[in-house]
């Protein structure tokens, strides 16, 4: 019988992290201090995020970073996770094309957000800190970042994106199962909130808008540290517990991927699979094509520029050298909530202008259309996110088929839809449309 | 690093299922023809279900039977699921008890009711059938048989009770994402909604009158047959698997089970775990406890009749020999839609009746709060159902705290709950009252 799944076993876990900045020849340029205009220093980020991950962000040298064995020992109630072979969809596909995909989905919270969530809690619960707040689109990064918070013994807030609080419901739900205080943003319990509310009182949020408030809570509140779920590069240093995983399970599988897939929001998951497999490139023993699928809708690695942006709406965040939309962009309520970000990390961003990773721009209707083609053929229902890196799997599958090549693609199954089914009922109901990019 | 989850190899998941009728000492009593009241014969049965189902439903000679290949592909999509050790668990109830659950929830719908699914669908499409119709209540089963429906190219329609269809819209998106017709019962599309309709219009549905809208369908539409998610004894055949994996996957873990214990509604993933450990107690090598968890509200073990009865409201099925609260009872509307059936399926209704089960009622909040203790201590929000086996197994692990027995208990997680969020929503506003049997 050919095999469709590969674990590891729990001492086959990676005991270390992957650090990519320290493999590139061309640093990230340094993010600056936003009143100084200096570069940041740890003790700088170290006001707002734990101490160990204000170190993580600026270490550039350092290629392989220890996983704490208490981060480690709560990994293995989910990891490693699957990597499957998607025999069905190559079937469903007719393509020759062997395409695999690693299951974050399978992860308690249903993403692969969980990997820095349980880190970035365990740095905050071992400095000290008492309490953590963070913003949320969909809702995945914040309900990994609650249950984490409870794992290690923190309380948590949470800032919701307001149009998906509204549109998900049950991902708030499953944040106060977690012990979270959920709030929508924007809200009037910051002055973030409360000067675009003064603006805008219709306002359904953003990530930016959120992020902004969270930033604040945790400034105005002792013994109170934030999280981000993804943009920065301690959170992808930790994703890529996902590629090193992978590229042992394909090791399993006998494959080397010939291109490697994931869906690009801040770029965590991306860089999280994309990165084990480029340090084989960044060395000159392979030559693996990296693909990173965004919305149409929030076109920041197609159509943004390249230079220094606030990580938030309302400029309390460094600035960072990165492909952006401008902080101010408003994107569009599409329902893939964590894409909807004007800007992507700092490695991914040089790596963007160097030519090391190609983009590929995915409409929504697309995204499901991939969607649920892939619900059929694996059963598997995945998030609004994961879609469009199918989308772009999809694509290339089809370019095999009429080369008739044979190529390995492997993909990042994000998380699962379980929670977005409304959007699915949208699109089966043909109510959805592409909003363009303006 | 001590070991968290156990799983198989792919070409360890089991080949064959375990039929304990064969080993039963007193076979249960034949069903009963409800025109004829002689024993329904495989001719009978098969005017509903597929041939190699009605041959399997009476059979009580082989004690295992092969699991076809092309089901067995379809299992390695998700199977073997894993053993867990439920550490965090044990360390929230500081209890010297070892508790391990075997996780169904990781399976493509979320439940273990596509180990039996995968098997009808099959066995229909083989022999020539186009079309399947099933009732389902909370959805996990119809989620289930619209995938392996889809799976070997099957058209299915699904009776989802009315209370269901309205309070767990996630669900029927689900089934439409497979592909399924999904139609709210009681219906007016069949004479026996149609009946119940004119004498109460405002019907909230339950299984018994959805089984009867299907049984109705299936039997005035040509190529077209029902299957069932639960009660009948080749349902539990199919769902053996469970058990069979975990007993190797014990071994694996070094240990063998005191006490077992699963949810009980028709009685398919109690058997499915228990049945392959209770064959050691019925060669007398082990002496194994065996508890099925029902709803204080719908009781049939308890507090039911052992005795003939109906399977559905209109009583279009056979007659079953089986514990019963009467097949017009009306179950409360709780949350756990899964368990909201009045009749337990004949094997362990028999296997009561000899005192080789124990049961447990469990009151809904009494449920919720093992749940959401579940939750912060293993990081999966289970299904309402499961959590009525998470309950009684806290009851268990308590027992053993108070002796200082380091019991070893298992118990089945049969589903996850991420559909069910608005219950959580509800039981954690304190809005859940409790329902007494009358």
């Amino acid at each position: 019988m050919r095999q469709k799944r590969f674990f590891l076993q729990e001492n086959e876990i990676p005991a270390q992290w992957y650090n990519i900045m320290a493999d590139m020849k061309n640093k990230p340029m340094p993010m600056l201090n936003p009143v100084t205009r200096k570069a940041v220093t740890v003790e700088d980020l170290s006001q707002l995020f734990s101490e160990e991950c204000s170190r993580q962000e600026l270490n550039t040298t350092d290629r392989w970073i220890d996983i704490p064995e208490e981060v480690r020992e709560k990994y293995t109630y989910y990891r490693s996770t699957p990597l499957v072979r998607a025999y069905g969809l190559e079937e469903a596909l007719g393509t020759p094309a062997h395409i695999y995909f690693k299951n974050e989905s399978v992860s308690p919270v249903g993403s692969h957000k969980l990997n820095s969530a349980l880190a970035q809690a365990y740095y905050c619960k071992k400095e000290g800190v008492t309490n953590i707040t963070t913003e949320t689109g969909a809702g995945q990064w914040g309900t990994a970042l609650a249950y984490a918070s409870k794992v290690f013994g923190l309380e948590s807030a949470v800032y919701q994106v307001k149009i998906s609080y509204e549109q998900k419901p049950y991902r708030r739900s499953m944040m106060q199962v977690f012990g979270a205080l959920v709030t929508p943003s924007p809200s009037m319990s910051t002055r973030a909130g409360k000067d675009i509310l003064t603006k805008m009182p219709n306002h359904q949020g953003s990530l930016g808008t959120a992020i902004s408030e969270a930033v604040e809570l945790a400034k105005m509140t002792p013994g109170c540290k934030y999280a981000l779920g993804s943009v920065m590069s301690h959170v992808t240093l930790h994703q890529t517990v996902i590629g090193l995983e992978a590229e042992k399970q394909m090791e399993m599988a006998g494959e080397y991927p010939d291109t490697v897939i994931a869906c690009f929001g801040g770029g965590s998951n991306f860089g999280g699979l994309c990165f084990p497999f480029m340090r084989h490139n960044l060395s000159g023993k392979r030559d693996t094509r990296f693909i990173a699928a965004e919305p149409a809708s929030c076109p920041k690695l197609t159509k943004g520029k390249f230079g220094y942006d606030f990580g938030d709406e309302a400029g309390y965040t460094p600035l960072l050298p990165m492909f952006t939309l401008g902080h101010d962009f408003m994107p569009a309520n599409i329902h893939a909530g964590g894409l909807r970000y004007h800007g992507a990390g700092v490695i991914a961003s040089q790596l963007l202008s160097e030519g090391m990773i190609e983009a590929a721009d995915i409409t929504q209707t697309d995204a499901f259309k991939a969607g649920c083609l892939f619900a059929e053929a694996e059963g598997i229902i995945p998030a609004p996110e994961s879609c469009h890196a199918i989308a772009a799997t999809i694509t290339e599958a089809a370019k095999c088929k009429e080369s008739g090549d044979a190529k390995t693609i492997l993909f990042c199954l994000s998380g699962h839809g379980l929670i977005d089914m409304s959007a699915y009922d949208q699109f089966l109901a043909g109510n959805m449309t592409d909003i363009s990019f303006k």
